[in-house]
């Protein structure tokens, strides 16, 4: 059976990312044009890369279009898989203090001979537009204090939920994943917006049960066929920003077309998803 | 009917928190006098209460006990309540460049005309025992870091659990609140030892279904009568740090005969959880 059978067979209605990227894109295109215009400066984000791993590489490249298509100046380093911890570190002072850069990126993972924590600590707070230091993440799960940015993965599913008029506040959220990038910041969001929140790791003994009681889903396990169709309340809204080697995308490539009868609302298998997310490392400059 | 008979009509244990704060005790005088006789030094508290709260009052009040208890020197400054900012911050900042002193407290909540962030930031980060610093937080919340101070009440909820023998690891847990003193904290806590967290609060549309899940329940709500007999899974473990007004302890104080019958470990109606945590305010001295 084919995509298009698949579709025709289900209720769900598929996420565009698409075309929310393309909004969001249209709307931080037209900001930064107002604030050449008023202040005659442009925002520009620096990503430093280390190593070779194809995925870093296709989110820096990513991030790169996503700038040059909005009018963000982007400054990228490439450095070796080899290079020295000293190497990163004085790349980000040079950033740091570089005041046409306003945003640093360090894409992770590193490689394995560095201290991840100590070169994330050494971007200065105001640049630190991925929200990874802990003083952003402590805000964040703060109530009454607000970090200076977002991690982008966790705020392009919400910007997804929003812009799908979908209400946060109240429903039984549960994010399957808690990792530092994706998971916990997406718990710490949703509860923010007033969801009941549950979080589901390699530790949780049903997750199945804990999962079909979610209005809304998060799925970021970075496991291959995780998250089966039985999982899925009927009516549920489903964001998966799962990528996996083995197949190209989605946690749940396999049992998809069950996945799709069960769920109101759901990302694609494909890149719609991850567009929009990316898009969403630009948008803290607004 | 008395409370001896309550009890004996249950199959709950109670968790006796004057016995583990005893023990406790012990072992940080003993700590304490190991590192004088090594060192010369003994660890100091500074209290700062702003104020005249009962409540606060209180806690102050038993935070010094506890400090005496073990050999800390407690310094304690009590101000007026309608004393300005500007004088609290001063005595935060003589704090924090006395050498004698390891740890600053300042009583939460602070009267209204102050702005409780800007204080609680001045606390230097190695001498915030409550560890409520945005950057502890995130530290806390984050896979792979370490906070300098974990805030004293959840520290002191799962000192319970561990000293009498409750494995954490892929337990259902619910946490009902989630402030930035207690709820949140001890979700975080709970999920560092894997855990599986729900957490419960003031928008969850189902929370007597939601708890009645949980193998271990942190109640945190400070709503009295909230949490009923029925919302507890026979065999669950229940730690109450909630204190009303209404009834002097225990969100549950109505329905406690029933909460009992289906728990099977429990923390009293009293001051058995309480004496237990204030000890915990001292235990990072260690
Ligand atoms: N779309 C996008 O823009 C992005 C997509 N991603 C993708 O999202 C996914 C997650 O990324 P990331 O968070 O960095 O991955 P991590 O590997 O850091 O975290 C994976 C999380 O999933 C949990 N997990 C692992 N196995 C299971 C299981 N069997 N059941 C339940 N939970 C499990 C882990 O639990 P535990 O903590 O117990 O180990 C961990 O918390 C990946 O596929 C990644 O490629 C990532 C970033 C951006
Ligand atoms: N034993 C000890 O040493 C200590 C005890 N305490 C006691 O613990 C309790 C909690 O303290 P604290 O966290 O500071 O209190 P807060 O008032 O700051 O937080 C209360 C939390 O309970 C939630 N809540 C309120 N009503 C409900 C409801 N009907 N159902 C579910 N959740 C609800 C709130 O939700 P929302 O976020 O949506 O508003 C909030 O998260 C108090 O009784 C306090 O006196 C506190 C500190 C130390």
């Amino acid at each position: 059976m084919g995509a298009i059978a698949m579709n025709s067979d289900t209720s769900a209605k598929i996420i565009d990312g698409k075309a929310v990227a393309k909004q969001i894109r249209e709307e931080i295109a037209a900001d930064i044009s107002r604030m050449k215009e008023a202040i005659g400066v442009v925002p520009g984000l620096a990503v430093i890369l280390v190593g070779s791993r194809k995925d870093s590489q296709t989110y820096v490249r990513n991030k790169k279009k996503a700038c040059e298509g909005v009018g963000i100046t982007s400054h990228e380093v490439h450095l070796p898989e080899d290079c020295t911890e000293e190497e990163v570190l004085r790349h980000i002072s040079y950033f740091n203090s570089d005041p046409s850069v306003h945003g640093i990126l360090v894409q992770l993972p590193l490689p394995r001979h560095m201290n991840e924590e100590k070169i994330l600590n050494n971007v200065c707070i105001e640049k630190d537009v991925d929200g990874f230091h802990p003083l952003n993440i402590g805000r964040l799960a703060m109530q009454g204090r607000e970090p200076l940015f977002v991690p982008c993965t966790p705020k392009g599913c919400m910007e997804l939920l929003h812009r799908y008029g979908v209400e946060v506040k109240g429903k039984r959220a549960v994010v399957i994943g808690r990792s530092n990038i994706v998971g916990m910041p997406a718990s710490l969001l949703l509860q923010r917006q007033n969801a009941t929140i549950s979080i589901v790791h390699s530790y949780t003994r049903n997750p199945e049960e804990i999962t079909r009681q979610a209005d809304i889903v998060i799925s970021a396990a970075g496991v291959a066929n995780l998250v089966r169709g039985s999982w899925i309340k009927p009516g549920a809204i489903v964001i998966d920003v799962g990528i996996n080697p083995v197949d190209t995308d989605s946690t749940w490539a396999m049992p998809m077309m069950v996945v799709l009868a069960n769920a109101r609302l759901i990302t694609p298998i494909g890149s719609g998803c991850l567009e929009q997310i990316d898009i969403c490392y630009v948008r803290p400059f607004n």
